[in-house]
């Protein structure tokens, strides 16, 4: 976002689709909303972006300050990703978009997976 | 969406997000829980969608179930596009969306519009 940013919208639910970027940066910001991740868990919660995508998905979210890369000491050096302030302002529009699906997938006949979950039981 | 709906995704905010079915369908979403309308507004509510991609677009939500398009009587034959109680389930995301462009534009810098409230106005 950035400088890429326009200065105007026509509406504001454009803006907020604006901010939010797409699929992919919002559901990433869904499971950041849950709690810090480190790189190679995003990786394991979004098998199907490639390297290069996912990698460019953080950099804008970084770079659009609802994101920030943090140093946390675990022993090996390692960082995690977490929501900003601002990301965190997204918080109850994030928690809409994932309850919505989990209530309303089965009177669509679709069925939806739970992969932090998995994740957390893994570990 | 109908046929084209896969039967599982990978995370529940992935499903909402293929549901909402992008930027502009979204949009249309948004001002469609306000009230019903007539093509010819919501025309002048998306003044950047050609005539083609609208149609389009209408089309999609009809085919996914969220809005229909009824006839009503206002002496001139006029139809109108309108939420269906699947669309309506959608409300409050859609109402999360659109507040929070609203509460969060000036810290980004950036102003919004309110189209449907000018075209009311305009009468």
């Amino acid at each position: 976002m950035g400088k890429r940013l326009p200065k105007t919208f026509h509406c504001s639910t454009e803006f907020t689709l604006h901010v939010l970027g797409g699929k992919w940066k919002t559901v990433i910001l869904c499971y950041l909303k849950e709690r810090p991740l480190r790189y190679t868990e995003i990786r394991k919660l979004v098998p199907t972006l490639s390297d290069k995508m996912l990698t460019q998905r953080l950099h804008d979210l970084i770079d659009s300050g609802l994101i920030s890369r943090k140093s946390v000491d675990l022993g090996g050096g390692a960082e995690v990703y977490m929501l900003t302030s601002r990301g965190g302002s997204l918080g109850s529009l994030l928690k809409e978009l994932y309850d919505w699906g989990e209530r309303h997938a089965a009177s669509f006949g679709v069925s939806v997976g739970v992969p932090l979950k998995e994740l957390d039981e893994a570990g």
